[in-house]
């Protein structure tokens, strides 16, 4: 299937209230009728050719894949300063940033190559954080995967609304994202008897998958390829237990 | 390869010093040649149904497997309190527990099955344990895997010894395994770089792995179907990587 895989792509415009947004459409033309379908939510810089890669990996695997946009179309930040200023807007205003990722799921969910059963979202950095935003929003997909996302929560309350089954992979020596972090993240899981599991990757910073993020350690975010390698195959691993 | 697996199992009486030991081997006659190879380490209980029952399941894999037997040829405690003493016995003496470790080790890595260079070793409760002080004996192999092993150590200064990888796969509510135990192990093992992943199971406690625990979580240790396959499918990938 993968070596005959003839992967369709496309930008889409869509709206959450008056705001365009512009995802990412990928899936494999090659695979007839309705499949499991995959959610991306970027990294702090927004839509990037890094989540569309991602997207495109994904659509290989026989995916329906839609990579949102958080931002806003024409909203990509070029430098960290920009970068951290967005991602903060959205993480001081967690409401909002339900909202929009939700509006990411509705694309996904209306798709016509969607089996709206089998759902599911994956997000990196910023949107790791935002895809276990999405499920203590209530929403209705089989499972979550963040990529060294923050796990903190204003609100650990909200838990409880979580359906979604939760898989975190964290670089167990990522700065960005402190223990009392991933601790108050655990309670989270265990106070509202999420379906939820945690992995660390040794030797791993921020950033573990992003092969744009560079090598050096020190700086508290590179790549890491056994970490990215380990947690693709949890991934995959995952998404064989909840579409199966 | 599966459906025609033919699997041979003995009994395998050995030694370590004047102490005799007796372990159990399995591989599937069907398959030719040398194969990478697992040591199995027993729960508190010793060497049971449960461990030999595992041992086919590798061997089903393809594996040359050897379950090795920590207390004596015998020694097979009936009880709680026995088997406390017993686990006890060998938890208090580190350098007896990694040499019976390694007089098990060696009889795998002689046996004509295996390829010496593809060997690890996993272990449940209080094998758990015993595997990553199989590591941090030094012991000249690929991996090793702890469900839901103690993860203290008396001598954290000796993860430096560490050449194998180690999968520590832990329940994330196992009362017996503490937070602080856990802290521990994460610091020692950053501390000597060694190539490390842990894994908690949300909702698992003690012996999530072991069909014979029951169902009730409220007394600590019970099997959880779930952690139990998710584990067994991390070993593999684990396997997958370390022995390519």
């Amino acid at each position: 299937m993968v070596a005959r895989a003839q992967i369709h792509t496309e930008a889409v415009e869509y709206k959450d209230g008056d705001t365009v947004l512009e995802g990412f459409s990928a899936y494999d033309e090659s695979i007839q009728g309705k499949r499991p379908a995959v959610l991306i939510v970027h990294q702090w810089k927004g839509l990037t050719d890094y989540e569309k890669k991602r997207a495109e990996m994904l659509a290989k695997l026989g995916y329906n894949v839609f990579a949102l946009d958080i931002y806003g179309k024409g909203v990509r930040p070029q430098d960290p300063k920009e970068a951290g200023a967005q991602a903060g807007k959205y993480k001081g205003n967690r409401e909002l940033l339900r909202q929009r990722a939700n509006a990411g799921l509705a694309v996904l969910k209306n798709h016509k190559l969607t089996d709206t059963k089998k759902v599911a979202a994956i997000g990196y950095c910023f949107g790791g954080t935002t895809v276990i935003e999405l499920a203590r929003s209530g929403a209705d997909i089989k499972g979550v995967v963040s990529f060294h996302g923050g796990l903190d929560s204003p609100k650990p309350e909200d838990g409880k609304n979580i359906k979604a089954r939760v898989l975190a992979l964290h670089g167990a020596d990522d700065p960005n994202v402190p223990a009392k972090d991933v601790a108050a993240f655990e309670d989270e899981m265990r106070n509202a008897k999420v379906d939820w599991e945690l992995v660390k990757y040794g030797g791993a910073v921020h950033s573990f998958t992003d092969w744009n993020a560079g090598n050096d350690n020190s700086k508290g975010a590179a790549y890491n390829e056994k970490a990215d390698k380990r947690s693709w195959e949890d991934m995959k691993q995952f998404f064989g237990e909840i579409f199966k």
